[in-house]
């Protein structure tokens, strides 16, 4: 919408442009409001995956932190960026400073969240008592893919009941570059989604089951 | 356990203490798995809150997010004094600082959440462009008081099926000082508890009726 004009030519056309709606700015294919919901999610989702990460010692998990601090840096870049293109007026600039604020919190929860999970790597010494001081009961985050012979593919999460079938709540769907944080009933699975779950063991090898194929159905 | 020896005197003991088990270390009627275990789940429950506070100008919520707030500054003080007084040798010390480690990252999450929350301050200029960009759904965190003429006193969530009958999540409960940051079937509901709850308003408008006595069932 405002590619190739530059700032100062930006600042010049100043007074005639309108009130910013943030709906409807765009840049690189995001708008504002899609970053910080975006931000949002992953800074809620990171945290439980940090966690994680540590008290079963979880590389794969670990990964997935990583994964998520990495698209973080890049979301808080896009936002400021697209907050300096945006600002016109001095209410502008102080709407934007708001949301500024909210991602760069964000920001510094995924960096702590990234801390956390980083100490599985330091080996021995300080990790070591982790597991024990903070695991709690017998739930457990897993990472899974779903495999194109799995007859979950293209089915939606609430026709499965996969919750009620297996105890396993699915928090979080990776599919490809793109991540679905807060998955529901009316979500569709594909193939090669690569699913976040959390729950005992034993729900998770029966639902390991199904979304390898190995098995048709889930009751 | 170790109350008015100085860490000198501690120190030149040293040598014939054991390894520590941290389950048993005693200050303050805390372990120090328990004061990590709570600072995990704060760090957790904060940020929806914190969320939660700007997306529906929420002054109730905001007190509870300031009330976690100095509860997680007092946890991470009492940490930092247990580890002190706990290190015996090197391996003792390596062990404990990646418990700190923990607790700062907790401690950092929990001011970055705060930092969101204050947000809802600031009045017009900033704030207002916040819960338009971040609302989604219909879901909302609210704050309720069991009355002790409710028929939910000491019963069981789960014998309530609070979550079948309206809907509304229960995320965390407070009594009096003490925190239940995630409650579960069998959890008892007491007078006066303040529970946390996430769902949407008729949810919360049936739950309210039950929880204040003004109905006797939630069916």
């Amino acid at each position: 919408m405002r590619k190739g004009l530059g700032i100062l030519g930006r600042l010049q056309k100043t007074p005639k442009w309108k009130k910013v709606e943030f709906d409807e700015i765009e840049y690189k294919a995001h708008t504002v409001k899609e970053i910080l919901t975006e931000m949002k999610n992953i800074s809620e989702l990171i945290i439980d995956l940090a966690y994680s990460v540590i008290i079963f010692k979880d590389q794969e998990i670990a990964e997935e932190v990583k994964y998520l601090e990495t698209r973080m840096d890049y979301l808080n870049y896009e936002i400021r960026m697209m907050a300096m293109l945006a600002a016109r007026t001095r209410e502008d600039a102080e709407q934007l400073t708001g949301i500024l604020q909210i991602a760069e919190a964000a920001e510094t929860i995924s960096n702590a969240a990234g801390d956390i999970a980083n100490l599985v790597d330091i080996g021995k010494g300080k990790a070591d008592i982790l597991p024990k001081v903070l695991k709690k009961a017998d739930e457990k985050i897993f990472r899974i893919k779903i495999s194109p012979k799995s007859s979950a593919c293209n089915k939606l999460i609430g026709d499965l009941a996969v919750e009620s079938e297996t105890g396993m709540h699915i928090i979080a769907i990776r599919r490809g570059e793109f991540w679905i944080y807060d998955p529901g009933a009316e979500t569709m699975l594909k193939a090669e989604d690569t699913l976040i779950v959390r729950g005992t063991e034993d729900g998770f090898d029966e639902l390991k089951l199904f979304l390898t194929g190995k098995r048709r159905t889930l009751e």
